[in-house]
């Protein structure tokens, strides 16, 4: 067992403190309106600069890609970086993202009294949600070396506006984001703080949860062509029906999600022409299957395009698919997980392990450092959402469990270990 | 086996000059375009008073509902009424109603020589499609005295011109089309040939079918509410998943129709929010469940709504149902059904009983009169499109069986039978 560091107390009310005065500020009944590139967003950051000024030896610095950094220089140059992001969704909710950079300001004002084995830094990272352009993680990805600023050059808001001109209105230059990866040189561990945004561990009746990794997906869109005719003249054996075919689908998929331990989901289904008297001669269904092991994503998939096949001869239509997206699944650090688990062990006497569906930056810094999150229960799993919320007494645990996190891993990096 | 009444022989090649004369006059590549209400619809009502002028001892009248009669006088005041409609769907097919009217003329063709043993009547039903209103067998249902006025006063077609307008424009007064009822005052036995309009009987490889009814029709919207959460963070076991709940009613909904013989439709699906990474939290479902015997029928939709409520407790949702349509089946007259047989058979070697999926005036005049209907086969079960046909020996075959039917029902009705 390592050594851990000297740091101060854990103070939890510190963190909720700051998290109402944010809420108060940029937030309120209709939920929170920091939406990334806009003027309540560079309000809170106005905030939090002003927060991290009163931290002593702590050094703020805005970067290329408009990511926020804030530093506690330490005896060693290896850099451990705690943090998440301050943007919201539009009538979001007042934890996600928040609640990482916050509780990740209590990380640094606790070391902030003396030397720091390692130095720490916090990121706040610009644009996670993508709610204006539709391009999540954008900071995180330029700083990582992964933006091809081509890609999103041509993306613009509902009101017209272009990103490189929403990006220039806050002194970021498209074109010059990829230099904020000089900001990863030394980092050796990145840890981030969450909101669950879903039901699992609300169900278990657990606070906290160690993250695993985040999903992989496969989505597609699978069309079955059958023929469109009278609902009255033709008998049950002379169809083509192309929504019973994505009807089997459908349900077969669910099977063989939950054989290989993963999730899948048809939220869009079609029918054409889609009117009450006419057979469905086409149907389209979208397809989002996720899971955490690479093998098992890829097995689901195999077994559902050979589903589609086998329901389409047997109910005389065709089948065609084509691919919406895919990422391959991002598993965390094994020595950070077990650090995580047993800072939350620690805090709250249980602990449950689990993937993340949906993606954060930390699943774009697991690629190029160690890496982990903790997460805290979400009441009724909402999120992105004014309904938001979790209870006070668990973001309590969170914030000690998190800082327990990050003395482990201060203490890991410090000992060379990575 | 009662003598049949002596009238000319049958000549199928006047029918088919004359449907081809009509599809030269108003129709065309794209279609026939005799809308009821319109030029096109008074262009072919013109050509086809002018087709009558020329029978012998036959006068023609258009009734208070808009309905074209022609009527040649018999030995006796009972009337033995034979027709269909003329009017077509916007690019509509060049047989679909106006078959059975001009087969219909060729009865009183061959009857107008001498003096008929009953009255004979052609009717060209005004507004079967219902193409420019949205209500269909309207000049029938006004005729049988079942119209009420108030119910289809506030129709307007897509140019926002109202159906009594466009009623008044063709000389017809909406609170007066009931007195059309008077037409059916001494009417024996209504019969009509029709294309199918389905697969049927080309799947069977037959010309013609014996119909033994309309089917009743159960229509309704079926909703199912679970949960919306997102498709990353929600495991399989805690989903409220409303399509899947859907999904299955309709695969089991598709048993059920089977084993009582009937047809079951889910044409449109939609679910909310429809995106493909959240699952669908709510799916309305329309159902169009059709049998010609009612208490399969009643049976079907008994044992959907069963299944909706067991289905929804076994996957967390909630499901309920509102009515869009209903209609009883109406059964044909047994006997005039078996005059259909033997003619078929007589002329075309086999004969197929079967139901009528689409309603025709001939299910208004069922209510009212004995009643049958004979069926030619359709090209691919293709109608309402500018593709539909029949091989040309199938229509002969058709006139020459038609002819035969209504010889049958013209000695049954002689004979004082009905």
């Amino acid at each position: 067992m390592m050594a851990l560091p000297a740091a101060h107390k854990v103070q939890p009310v510190r963190v909720l403190a700051d998290l109402r005065e944010l809420a108060a500020l940029t937030g309120g009944p209709d939920g929170a309106r920091r939406v990334c590139w806009t003027a309540e967003w560079e309000k809170a950051r106005e905030w939090e600069l002003s927060k991290l000024s009163r931290i002593p030896s702590c050094t703020t610095a805005i970067d290329e890609a408009g990511n926020l950094w804030a530093t506690i220089p330490g005896a060693r140059p290896d850099v451990v970086v705690v943090g998440s992001h301050i943007d919201s969704f539009p009538h979001g909710g007042w934890l996600d993202g928040c609640l990482g950079v916050i509780t990740a300001m209590e990380v640094l004002r606790r070391y902030a009294a003396g030397m720091p084995p390692v130095t720490l830094r916090l990121v706040d990272w610009a644009d996670e949600e993508g709610a204006r352009f539709g391009r999540s993680l954008l900071g995180s990805t330029a700083a990582a070396g992964r933006l091809a600023p081509d890609e999103v050059r041509g993306l613009h808001d509902r009101d017209g506006i272009s990103l490189p001109d929403a990006l220039a209105a806050c002194g970021v230059n498209l074109d010059g984001m990829g230099a904020a990866n000089s900001r990863l040189q030394e980092v050796r561990a990145y840890l981030e703080l969450h909101i669950e945004q879903g039901p699992v561990l609300e169900q278990l009746g657990l606070p906290l949860g160690a993250v695993q990794g985040t999903f992989g997906v496969e989505r597609h869109a699978i069309r079955f062509q059958g023929s469109t005719s009278h609902a009255g003249s033709t008998p049950m054996h002379l169809r083509r029906d192309a929504f019973l075919s994505a009807a089997r689908l459908a349900l077969e998929a669910r099977d063989i999600a939950k054989r290989h331990g993963g999730v899948t989901t048809n939220g869009s289904v079609v029918c054409e022409p889609g009117i009450v008297t006419a057979i469905a001669g086409a149907c389209t269904l979208l397809i989002d299957q996720r899971a955490l092991d690479a093998g098992a994503l890829a097995a689901m998939w195999t077994e559902v395009k050979a589903a589609a096949g086998r329901i389409a001869a047997e109910e005389g239509t065709t089948v065609r698919w084509e691919p919406l997206f895919q990422i391959e699944p991002i598993p965390f650090h094994p020595t950070l997980i077990g650090f995580a688990e047993q800072a939350i062990r620690e805090v709250a006497g249980a602990v449950h392990a689990l993937p993340s569906g949906p993606l954060h930056d930390a699943a774009v810094m697991a690629r190029l450092v160690p890496t982990t999150m903790m997460f805290c229960s979400s009441l009724n799993g909402i999120s992105h959402s004014a309904l938001e919320d979790t209870p006070e007494e668990h973001l309590a645990l969170a914030v000690r469990a998190f800082n327990h996190l990050a003395d482990r891993t201060v203490a890991w990096v410090a000992a060379g270990q990575p």
